[in-house]
């Protein structure tokens, strides 16, 4: 078995605001990022497939058809968006809401993606990895 | 003659708009980046300084002192900040805004850090470069 | 057990041409990469052994052994070749080929560097990652 | 589950040398690393928490609280320092030491580490990565 | 003044040969890069516009345009190719050859880019900077 | 004319201490490099040289020359060393001392490598860069 990798990037903005806190709690236990206005990051998206290269290709999945389902699952709706106002795993409700910390934008992006990739048949989706910036990253390996 | 660069980072969200122009025309120029929810960037801002090394301490600036100004004037407005909504620069009237685009924030940066390393004696303000990727980048060298 | 892993590159061409099929379908499934002229990449080979670290030098394996290692059964074969005509592992006959994709090099230079690590005792091989280009890359772990 | 990893860096000296063995030994299996003036690295460490995220944060662990971890229990002692000659792990006896190899490193942080991770309740820690350049790094994983 | 800089890969295949010399000769002179097979860099590509923002877009050039005239005037011809066989400048006659190293390839895509970025009006083209590997790179000024 | 670049890595120990200054004075100035046990850096040295590219190579210079010229002059002495008590600029009398920061180092990279380039006839020595980290860096161009 090989796990193959492709990386993808996107800029989105962010914040980190609960809506059943006071602001004051916003801002005790989320500091910066609960500024309502949003700040972003360039976010880099690590996604591994996993499975036996086909003895005539060569592929454990075609890397182009990889790229476009990411494009088509995730990008489209994450790049050059806000994920609070934009992306629906991440709106909030008048009193609950998915904070999109790297750790649930990675579980967002395997959701988004092990569909299709397990519907192609062949490869399985082994893992995400999202990164924040260089020194923060998340990686999930969906049932693990 | 020495240069000396010290690079930090920020993260930002911003967007393209020109107030004077309708929606269909700043969508046209500026493309994803003028959706008005923001999108954001990990910033990388390098600071260079020139001038001879001091004898003593073979220092062209004292990097802890760089550092610290460039937090103070730069950093504690621009990280974790909506550059159209909350950095004065780019500010919108209602009918013109300097847009915060890579170049432009590569002069906003100059302006705010020029005044305090010339009053500082010794060594100038060579440039500033502004990475909003690692694929797009502004360099500025201020009177040049 | 600590995983210690010995990071090198090579430069090499590639091509993608089942001889099986027709030139038609070999740009269909391969696209640019069918190119038969060659093309080629900057690829990065990253050697991970697992063990106990020797309790009188701190070492899994020795660094400079290993490197000696990939120099001799990989990169001294790898670097700066055509891997299509060079490299025994990916020399077509008239009706097959092993595809030198990301994948089957990371198989293949498991298969040379394995026998050498395990003749040595000591720590085990335990996986061979390459990156194509920064954003393509496959792991492959033996036995697994 | 998912793994939550914080990367910072640490500047520091070190060298090779078993007090148990003469000087040419240990040249002779160290090579330049066997020089007693020290030599140097900008180590990079990379520490990963794993647990699910909290549904109400959305955080496998407080990053901020992370970061202040690392630097209370390992980058207070390690950064800017002689490993072998300021860090309690690595200081010989007459006839013996643990060398400051890149594993022993890794091994140390964990040990330093975990007690703190795992006192908070919530995510374990998973593993610690020790970058001693680009090229050559060691993770551990505990009690694996 | 600003410098803004777009920065794009390519992947390619070369070798080094000159047809007037003996084989022993550009061995001699050449060494590995003498394989006639070929071998293949990941090329990376800084072109660096200089102008003044424009006061009402703040762009020195559009980014969008300028990777636009990139991708026709050099990736369309220069990616997945093999220089010395596709690329017109380096094609070798029986006596004579422009060898495709990275100083020549610097000339080459500046030359292709020029006249575009030129004719548009506004910004100059200012330089263009090609990196073989992350350890080898040339930068070419056009006039200067 | 060509601006063509060689990077190169080395890894050393250092301190910064003034013996003409008390300890808390050194302390004050120094902060945490005054340790004199000494702390350590993976250096990069980038060294240009700037000419014609040869019409027969395409070279400025030689690569490989212009890496043996770097490895002989400088790494040969620099890599694996303490500056202050191995390197000869460095190293302190009673009363004075040049201080290995990024800015001298440059220097005296500068002084070491000039003369070989300059009397190799051809390409001159453009500017040399030393990187202490990916932040901080300093850039000498002789004469300028």
């Amino acid at each position: 078995m090989i796990f193959l990798t492709r990386r993808t990037t996107f800029s989105a903005s962010h914040y980190y605001w609960n809506p059943a806190w006071t602001e004051e709690r916003n801002v005790q236990v989320f500091g910066r990022c609960a500024n309502r206005n949003g700040h972003g990051h360039n976010y880099t998206l690590e996604v591994t497939a996993v499975g036996d290269p086909d003895p005539v290709t060569g592929f454990v999945v075609d890397l182009k058809w990889l790229k476009d389902v990411i494009e088509r699952e995730v990008l489209a709706t994450f790049d050059h968006r806000h994920l609070n106002l934009e992306v629906p795993e991440f709106m909030a409700s008048e009193t609950a809401a998915t904070i999109p910390t790297t750790e649930n934008i990675a579980i967002a992006a395997w959701n988004r993606l092990e569909p299709s990739v397990t519907a192609a048949g062949g490869a399985r989706l082994s893992c995400v990895r999202v990164y924040e910036t260089p020194e923060i990253f998340a990686e999930y390996q969906g049932g693990l």
